[in-house]
């Protein structure tokens, strides 16, 4: 049995709980909040026996080998810190942390320690997404020459924090494009160049609660990018949309075909004639896991045994993009290479 | 009966004699053509008496009092000069031409001779965007914050002067992205300030003939734009695409709600709470007049009498967003101001 | 030169008329109808010279080789058969007549005088049908099991006769069923046996003029069919839809797939492992020509040499359908067997 | 807290008891199957304590209130029966029984021990489903006038015993059309007369399990239902399907607008102009609770004191309409009065 805890009892709990608890040879065994409350009717909902406030306790538990960390970006680095030195395991929910420096002082202290860290890229296992990269790697739509990628919501109105930039600078990059950014990363190679424009469009609002704030960081951004094989890639994020995006809609587009991630044809459509034998919008019936179900599996199989990618990696890399998209912002557009890793 | 004549005999012609030919108190009287043949089977189709290669006796004919240009971009001037010269009233397709000074000197010809200049906007007279226009006036989507704008086609394969720099520098800005801002504009005011990356990323390309042609200008460009009032527009324009766009799609946010143009939801959808009493996509009837003819009835109206919109004006203001969309991909993506009208 | 005249300018006339127009080799010469008035106004917006209120003339004309048949359904036996006497070539507006008798006389009336006589069944070539047609030919869809087929419209209301069983007592079996008859025994053969049930669930209607009228006829009906090889047909027909169908729905199943025709998912969708590699839905791109030029080529090209399908023996078989829903509605559902042709 | 245990291990299992785990108040006590092991198997997927092969020691527990009896069709007056007199509440799968007497003794045994039977109707819970009837209910598409319904699927082919008469010979009518004929009263009132055909299309077919068996009862089924207020409806049952339907697919067409529920156009979508104040197709956004979540919820507080549907007496009515459809199927379609509850 690995046993498994949940440090941070937000919006994103639920999805890590529901999909770990379906998993065998897991066993939950707390969840911390640094609301006591959150953390009891957390765990009550999943019935896990622990719940606190502190994360001391956890630390020191032998049957804890591993922890999901989900609690607020700015506090990413010292509670995963922690962890790491009390020697656990971390999946760490993504934005990896609020600057690339913090990303490289983490995959340090894993290397030293010996502690796996991993970021949580819940994207990569979505079935239209592993669909449509075996189109890809098929030949499918011949070679990849353009990218058109939107990832909206209506905004995350469940706290201040995200639109604070003392907490969290990026706004909706670090919040909703860290998420394209990874997927451009993982199906198609390192962005090399980017151009972008942001903008705080809505600069007060009204959260869930009632409480209206000011916006302080970006809620809306436009970016391209080039990547290291000549693909160019037009990035959009926004946070005041009030319908149209399901946290994503991504289409490529390639010189014998194109395929559509969750647009109005279906949650994967190719038009593929190359491989269809027919010219028209093919919409293939994809498996429908539980939400979340591969990606926690793999991270599991990744602890016992198995391979995994480097995701942390990755993680630094979102925030380098993420830092390239706010120099060119801050040059009026003008394009900036991204630093390397 | 107003005479009418068509100047151009190539892919575009059908669309404007197929809506005139409707039109009550117009009578279609001939089409010109440097390719005599061509000039003929056209005129056939359409059963019009005259057909021929020259433009000269067709502008001694006193029973046509208008023309529609539609020949290549770069003969643009010269051929509606000497129509306008003539005493021809002139509906010109777009783009009006390759350059914003020769768009200044035809409006300064128009004005002289007192003939009537109109650039050919088809996209304005879709029901769609008609439709689209009256929601946003009705503050159906609250205040408009964003638009996602793309105009795709597989490319114009029909004819190599498309793909030739010395002839039209624009490519896809001036061949596709012409139509889009002209929409922006349109429906949305005057682009203030840009900031774009441009590309050719096939570089060379089989005709609909078999003849392959190198390409020299731009079959990709990404766009944003700011708005004078402070919307925000991306807009991408691609000659490459295998399939997905048609002719294009155009998305608004606003603080209310959301419009799509021609997207899978249908020609237009709407999440509009505040309208329509709930929340949902609503896909409204529109009426399925045939393609044009609402375009050429309001050329014809205004030839006739009425009040028109200054098409030739944003004839000029096209050409000037695309020029200041190549300094900006000069300057690897700093914004730039568009020069005004 | 195939010179071909009108008869009937009503509702359907602009779908003959601007058919062919197209064609090469047709002139179009006449139209003629009750009201010269409508005659008048249907020949100008077709820039037909002749037009009328009187059939004696049309037919001494030596110019006119052939005639489409567009008046009320109860005049189709007089007017058709004296076209038939003068030696022209008819098209027949469907249903052919308001019973099998009436069929049987004028297919005599062609056999003996050697005129052809066609019926009109458009739906045959629309591009979603015979692409249908070549899938199920090639196995795509596996053995065909059932059909699930719905004719529908909010309901003619341009005529009061639709709605007067003294003139047509099938109602909506014979003005919109006869479609669906045809469509089914056009791509699976003879339909042996019937059960039915029929309504009148709107028994009084507001017509386009203002006029208020009572349905003598049945505005609905259900049946399924037998057909000779096995295949179950269900088969909808209603006058009373608000909205929903676009002419047709059919479903078509197989043992390992299915086809739609004008279902949301397009024109026409294939589930179609077998033929694609891949489960999923897959909407093959059709041509787009113009509404009615593939039915009128094919008309044109039977009468000037080509072969042609026995369309009037098809119009036998729709009336004798008709006729075996009617006895099997009386008998409150109990299966009849189809008269043989 | 209410003590639950499930009795039956198959297919529907996971419906019940994903949805009663979310529930407070609900204590999961015990899996019982006639397959110990699969029983077993069940309980840990949902870390149940007990599992185990044999009624009597479950039917002994103080600490279970309720159960779940989810067992073959012609097992389940045997099992209700008993757990009724044993003093438990039963929620009993669809269909209620294999015919109508059995319907009637369990509900008198109910009435005699005052234990509470109800009948598991998973579809009216669905949330389109009680959005439409919202709409019906408020005259968003006036008076109801037509039904029409599919209930199919490719067929439950995860056992032997849904294909042999011996043991359940409605067949497709009893599995699939069952949901349908309860949607239909439950929306619309009771079905009085009914007209049908039936067949088996597929007489042999492969099991999951590879195993090929013989089909005795009909995998095809064709009604039409008039209602006691003149509501006419078709209603369609395939257990032959390839693809095409999402356990059930139902349009309702009204004098004023059309509903139509789990179409391409969404789950719900509205052709509604008196509500929407204009003409097009409205899908409007539905909550997204887990599957089943509703529907126990809905049985717990009717256990628990709220006030329920009689769901035995609907349980009863489908066993009666499906007993009307055999006999009308028998005398080739004529129609039938069904037999009062």
């Amino acid at each position: 049995m690995l046993g498994v805890a949940l440090i941070g009892a937000g919006f994103i709990a639920e999805y890590h709980l529901a999909a770990l608890r379906r998993l065998p040879g897991v066993a939950l065994r707390a969840v911390v909040s640094r609301d006591a409350a959150k953390a009891r009717a957390c765990a009550d909902r999943f019935a896990i026996a622990e719940a606190g406030d502190s994360l001391a306790p956890l630390l020191a538990r032998g049957d804890v080998q591993a922890v999901v960390v989900a609690t607020p970006d700015d506090t990413h680095e010292a509670v995963a810190t922690a962890c790491l030195e009390a020697g656990k395991a971390v999946l760490l929910q993504k934005p990896m942390a609020t600057d690339s420096a913090a990303c490289r002082r983490m995959i340090a202290t894993a290397a030293r320690t010996g502690s796996d860290l991993q970021v949580s890229w819940m994207h990569r296992h979505f079935e239209e997404v592993e669909e449509a990269r075996a189109w890809i790697a098929q030949g499918a739509i011949g070679e990849v020459t353009t990218i058109r990628l939107r990832n909206a919501t209506p905004g995350p109105d469940w706290g201040a924090w995200f639109f604070q930039t003392a907490r969290v600078g990026g706004g909706v990059v670090l919040q909703l494009g860290a998420h394209g950014i990874d997927l451009v990363e993982h199906l198609f190679g390192p962005i090399a160049a980017v151009s972008a424009r942001t903008a705080t469009l809505r600069p007060r609002r009204r959260l869930a609660s009632g409480e209206e704030v000011a916006v302080g960081n970006p809620d809306s951004a436009w970016a391209t990018y080039r990547l290291a094989d000549g693909i160019v890639v037009s990035h959009e994020m926004s946070m005041i949309e009030a319908a149209g995006c399901d946290r994503f809609r991504m289409e490529i587009y390639g010189t014998e075909g194109t395929l559509w991630l969750r647009s109005e044809r279906g949650r994967l459509a190719a038009f593929a004639p190359r491989r269809l034998g027919a010219r028209g919008w093919f919409a293939p019936t994809l498996p429908e896991a539980p939400l979340g179900e591969r990606h926690h599996r793999s991270w599991i199989a990744g602890l016992t045994g198995g391979a995994t990618e480097d995701t942390a990696l990755a993680g630094l890399r979102g925030l380098l993009v993420a830092e390239a998209i706010a120099r060119s912002a801050a040059a009026v557009g003008r394009e900036t290479v991204v630093e390397p890793a």
